[in-house]
């Protein structure tokens, strides 16, 4: 499995994505799920890559292609004039890596599906935030749901919902998601760490703060040791409930 | 879906369930998942049900059939002489109920399974719960996993692993399950309320506090309206992640 956030704030956007991959419990790997795209001042494109790991990559590869020869090999994502162009084609793609593998007449246990976030900003436009579905078709972030997830989605999210203020600063929103992949960390083993951030400053059209957060970073060592600690007292804040009648 | 807990205490049993069924989103009823058979001074057992409604309904009644004639209709689970076999009679009710509805030559697009948490007290034994799989087999809660979750279990699990304490009073624990609840409820539509509670004292032989949680409750109305600003008031208090070389 996978876990992946990205966050949709008044001055940028925020990315995170988890490295773990399984093909069963005895079978971990550390892959890379964040990937970017850049023309610095001219535009500026990351996706996060959640399913199955043959499509993702097969996905990235096709788009790094064809972003590298852009003459011969239209249309590339570094050619595409809008986000939204850029998000229907990543979208085909996808779409075709699936299909071609599920005709090649080979049976799979598990699917071929694949779910990609895509974010950033092109020159002209303001930026934009899609989550790709394996069909190809998309949807973008809105001010109601300002946030997606991929993957393992589940166990991290209502710290998302009841936290989430699209006024945070990066540094904030960078706590939020961290506590959130924590959540998701200590209660399934299909996540972990190192954890791969990113942050794009709206208007900027250039990568902005990249991290690695390994198990030894010391930042990641006190949220995770610190909201253990600090979830209990909240709980304990609150009022107790009054068993009246125990028989 | 379903979201049910139930928690091993060093003085007791802590059982909640929610009472949310749907067949789809545009088919929701209010069902009762949690029963309990009592003979008070000698036993207390007490089941929560997940999954397949006609199954779990079928099974209950099973159970509740023998349980009114036990000359009758042996095995009655108010014969059992143990929990243990509490356990693998409601697990050969369950497996046989799914099996018998899977070779009925109808199909159904959804599975005929279900999971049941069964917990309480014989006279002569200690207080047990169990965990029984639609396969019919079971585990049982240790102190290592004290608690049992079916159903929606994703969302409310980070703050159960979190803030679960063996030492807990019920008023305690009862918070703590509905901040569970709660995360639940605000995260997935297929789990709501009313909820039903219900406490077992260690060594009681009866039934202990039982509640049914409305929306308008006031203590649920309190927990759902605090809990958010505790936990961002925890998240506030967490130090800042630091970017030293936004570029």
């Amino acid at each position: 499995m996978t876990y992946c956030v990205a966050m949709r704030l008044n001055h940028g956007l925020v990315f995170m994505s988890d490295t773990r991959t399984n093909a069963g419990v005895d079978n971990i790997s550390i892959f890379k799920k964040m990937f970017t795209w850049e023309v610095p001042g001219e535009r500026l494109l990351t996706i996060m890559t959640a399913g199955n790991l043959a499509t993702t990559q097969a996905v990235v590869s096709l788009l790094e292609e064809r972003a590298k020869a852009p003459d011969d090999r239209e249309p590339s994502i570094l050619a595409a004039p809008s986000m939204f162009q850029v998000a229907q084609l990543i979208g085909e793609v996808l779409r075709d890596v699936i299909s071609n593998h599920e005709q090649s007449g080979q049976e799979s246990s598990s699917a071929f599906n694949a779910t990609i976030i895509l974010g950033g900003q092109i020159k002209g436009g303001g930026q934009r935030l899609f989550l790709i579905y394996p069909e190809g078709n998309f949807i973008e972030a809105s001010e109601d749901t300002p946030f997606f997830q991929i993957g393992e989605t589940k166990y991290g999210k209502p710290i998302l919902v009841r936290a989430h203020d699209p006024d945070m600063t990066f540094e904030e929103a960078i706590r939020l998601m961290l506590v959130s992949f924590d959540s998701t960390i200590k209660a399934n083993l299909s996540v972990d760490l190192p954890l791969d951030l990113q942050t794009y400053q709206k208007d900027s059209l250039q990568q902005g703060h990249t991290d690695r957060i390994e198990f030894s970073h010391p930042y990641y060592q006190l949220i995770s040791n610190q909201w253990g600690e600090s979830l209990k007292s909240a709980l304990d804040a609150l009022p107790d409930y009054a068993i009246k009648d125990q028989t």
